[in-house]
C-alpha cells in the first residue's frame, strides 16, 4: 500500500510509494529511456489495461472491446489505491495515512499518432466532458478531498506513454498549492470583494498585450507573472468556481480555446513538450464567490534548478508580453 | 533592467529577464545543447569573468590573475543587478519592482575536471567558507532580503557550466518557499517550545533507519517526507538559524559531511546530477530559536511532472528507509 507522509515543517504532503519501489539502477539516464513498442492503450488492446470506468462508444459495442473514440481506466500502476478505509496515524512526531485514493487515464483517442492539437474539436469536447464526469463521479467519495486533473506531454514533461492521455488523481487532502491558491484568491476578495481572476480577465482584456485568444466563452493569456517562457493560462470569462459546474452549453467554445492554443504554441515552440493541470475548487460552495476555476499550460523550455526548488522563485528568460506576441501571431 | 513581478493570487515572486529575453528558436531540444569547448572559469582565464570579489590565493598574487584556489566573481549573464534603487511600483492590479540583487559564481576549483565530490577536504571547506563570507557582506546591503545559496551539477539539473561551481543569489525579497519554511518552524516551536529541526535530529538518531552519515558535528539523513528519490539533507548537531553565524571551528566537520554525503550519493546512482540548496534563516536574531539552518540536496533522478507542480505534492518512487540503507553501505 502507498503510503502518504506530511512534511512537519511546512506541512506538504508526499506520496511514498512503495510498491514500485525504485532501486538506484533504475534510474537509468535518460538517453536509454525510448518511448515505443507495444502500446496498451490503442485500440484493439482494451485487455491491456484495468476495465474502463467511462467511456464514450459507438452504440451497441459492449465495454472493453474496439468501438470507442475515448476511454477511462485505472491507472495500472497507480500511485493511489481506491481500496480500503483511510487510516491516519503517528509516527512519532511524523504523521501519515494510507495511500487512499485515485488514480486513472483518459485515453483520448483510439488511434496512436494522434494528440490533442490534432484531435477534431468534437474529441476535444469529449475530452474535456470526460473530466467532468470523473470529477463528479469521483467528489461523491467522502474518503477523498479533491480531484486533480493534469496532462504530461512528451517524455521530458514526464509522459511514459506516447499514446495521447491525461491523468487524474483523486486525493485525501487538498494539496498545499491549491490550499495556498484557492486562500490567496479569498484574501483578495476578501480586501476587494472581487474575484481576482475576473480583475485579471478585464485587466488584461483592456491591456490586450498578453491576450493570446479569445471567443465568446474564454480567453487565453500569458500571465503578467508567468513562471516559465510561454506559459498560457486559459480563463472562463463568466465567473465560476469550479469547472464541473461549467454549463454544457460552453464545454465546445472551452475545447476551441484549449485545441487553439495548444495548436499555437505547438506552432511556434516546434510541437514543445508540456504540462498542463486544471485548476478548480476543493469545496465549490465554499468558494463560489472568491476561486474561478482555469487551465495553466506550462511548456518545458527550461530546466528547473536549485534555485527554483529552494525558493518557489522563478526566473523566466521570455517577457510574458513577447510570448503573447509570436503566440498571436502563429497559426 | 530586469523586473521583479509578483504574481497577484498567492504572491510569489518573478524574475522576468528582460536583457537576456530568449525568443521561441532559443529553446533548442535539449540534444543539441552540448557542453564543452572554452571554459571561462578555469585558472588563466581569470580575464573572461567580471572582477572576482572574493578568493583564496596563494600569498602575494594579485586579483583577477593566476594563484587561486578558489574565486568568487560576479554572473556575466546575471539574473538580478546591484546598481540602482529599488523601485517598486504597480500596473494597474499588478505589483513589481525593478530586478535589484546580486546574482555571484562561486568557481570551486581552478581545475577543470574536479567535482566537489572529488575536491580534497580543505578544499570543500573554502567552499563553504567563501559561503560565508558572501552571505555577511551581502548581508550589510539594506535592499537585499534573502541570501540564497545554491549548486546545479550536471546539464539535468540546470548546469550551464561544467566547471565545479556554485551560485549565490541575493534577493530584494524572502521567497515564498523560505517564508513558509520559516513560519512553520515558528508555528512548530510556537507550539511545543521546541525547535522542529532539534526535533527530527532526536527522533532520527534514535531511530537510525534513515540516518546515512554522522560525525561530532553533522547528520546527513534521508528526510521522513522525501520529495525526490535519495533527497538528502545535512543538519549542523547545534541548534542555529542561520549558517554564517557557525563557528568556524565547525568548518571542517561540515566539510566532512557535505563530501562524504556526496560521495555516497555519487558512488550508489553513478554520478547523478543534483541540486543543494542551502537553507538558512533570513534573519538570525528573529528567528534564532526557531530555525534551523541546513542544506537539502535533491538527485535529478526522476521528471517532475504536471503533478508536481500542480500541487506541491510528489509522487516518491523510493522510501527514505531504502534511500539510506543503500547510502549507508556506499563507498
Amino acid at each position: 500500500m502507498p503510503e502518504l507522509r506530511r512534511d512537519p515543517i511546512h506541512g506538504g504532503w508526499v506520496i511514498i510509494s512503495t510498491e514500485r519501489s525504485r532501486r538506484p539502477s533504475d534510474f537509468a539516464p535518460e538517453e536509454r529511456k525510448t518511448i515505443g513498442g507495444f502500446c496498451p492503450l490503442c485500440e484493439g488492446n482494451e485487455d491491456r489495461t484495468p476495465p474502463e470506468v467511462f467511456a464514450f462508444r459507438e452504440n451497441g459495442t459492449p465495454p472493453n472491446s474496439p468501438g470507442w473514440s475515448l476511454r477511462v481506466v485505472p491507472n495500472k500502476f497507480p500511485a493511489l489505491r481506491i481500496e480500503g478505509q483511510l487510516n491516519r496515524e503517528g509516527e512519532g512526531m511524523y504523521d501519515k495515512m494510507n495511500g487512499i485514493g485515485a488514480h486513472e487515464v483518459v485515453i483520448e483517442t483510439p488511434r496512436h499518432f494522434e494528440t490533442l492539437s490534432t484531435l477534431p474539436l468534437k474529441a476535444v469536447e469529449h475530452v474535456l466532458l470526460a473530466y467532468r464526469e470523473r470529477i463528479i463521479d469521483l467528489r461523491r467519495d467522502p474518503r477523498l478531498r479533491y480531484v486533480m486533473v493534469f496532462k504530461n506531454y512528451g517524455v521530458s514533461a514526464g509522459a511514459s506513454l506516447e499514446h495521447s492521455h491525461s491523468q487524474i488523481i483523486a486525493l485525501p487532502i487538498v494539496p498545499t498549492r491549491v490550499r495556498e491558491e484557492i486562500e490567496g484568491a479569498k484574501n483578495y476578495f476578501d480586501y476587494k470583494d472581487r474575484c481576482v481572476y475576473c480583475d485579471i480577465l478585464r485587466q488584461e482584456l483592456r491591456d490586450r498585450r498578453r491576450v493570446v485568444y479569445e471567443n465568446q466563452g474564454f480567453v487565453s493569456l500569458t500571465p503578467f507573472a508567468s513562471r516559465f517562457p510561454f506559459e498560457t493560462w486559459i480563463l472562463p470569462k463568466l465567473h465560476q468556481s469550479s469547472f464541473e459546474l461549467m454549463d454544457v452549453s460552453l464545454f465546445p467554445l472551452a475545447a476551441e480555446a484549449l485545441s487553439d492554443t495548444l495548436q499555437r504554441l505547438k506552432g511556434v515552440l516546434e510541437d514543445p513538450p508540456y504540462n498542463y493541470i486544471l485548476h478548480t475548487s476543493s469545496s465549490p460552495e465554499e468558494d463560489r464567490d472568491h476561486y474561478h476555476w482555469h487551465f495553466e499550460i506550462m511548456p518545458k523550455l527550461t530546466k528547473v534548478a536549485g534555485f527554483e526548488w529552494g525558493t518557489g522563485f522563478y526566473i523566466n528568460p521570455t517577457p510574458p508580453e513577447e510570448a503573447a506576441e509570436y503566440l498571436r501571431e502563429a497559426k
